[in-house]
């Protein structure tokens, strides 16, 4: 085999790996969750800082946590949305349990004013393949 | 060069590539809308289907649109929600001009009884570095 047709097997290795554990837009079993909160208006930057790094930790250290996608409503920064996706039940499970999320929970009960649960069912869950 | 050495620096030029363009959790410029929709109960399978085939067409074509997550409130199936994610101001404006999401608008008029789009700003976008 020549240097070429090993480099070229690496590559094809890589893209099948890459391309074949992300491309489909079909959802397998994933959870599905929207959280719709309100937060109390004096705290809003801690409240932020709080969600930053619960969300950093969690998508860094949990496999099971694809997406926490959180925003604010626009000229409503007190209004927070949630987009949360589990790869299945039991990492939706296990995350509740971590100490990062107990944390985020202690650290802003006195910060959320108001918040709602949304279950759904995933139509299609559209991402770019990367 | 020996051909361990060419290997490896192929898979790191390659794993470069593909984090530096993922890894990133914080959003840079991104646009995030949500869009909350109400059905015909009557239509909801032909309305899905519609949605269905909007979402793979942009999500393939256009390099813009980031992600088109779409889901139904659990018991509620007339009830929408898409998490929409672009790259760009532009990228957005590009996506209602398509003819793909043209066609989406027509075939869907008579089936959406409701529809109220959610501007946000984002706070954090947490997702698996792939």
């Amino acid at each position: 085999m020549t240097v070429k047709q090993l480099l070229f097997l690496a590559t094809s290795v890589l893209l099948l790996f890459w391309t074949g554990r992300h491309a489909s837009a079909e959802p397998q079993g994933h959870i599905v969750r929207i959280a719709e909160l309100e937060i109390d208006p004096t705290q809003i930057e801690s409240y932020k800082a709080a969600l930053k790094e619960e969300i950093e930790t969690s998508i860094r250290v949990e496999p099971g946590v694809l997406t926490l996608y959180a925003v604010s409503v626009k000229n409503q920064p007190a209004q927070i949305r949630i987009f949360e996706t589990y790869a299945d039940e039991a990492a939706y499970r296990a995350h509740v349990e971590t100490p990062h999320f107990k944390k985020y929970k202690t650290r802003t009960q006195e910060m959320v004013k108001s918040l709602k649960l949304i279950e759904t069912e995933p139509i299609i869950l559209g991402t770019k393949p990367r």
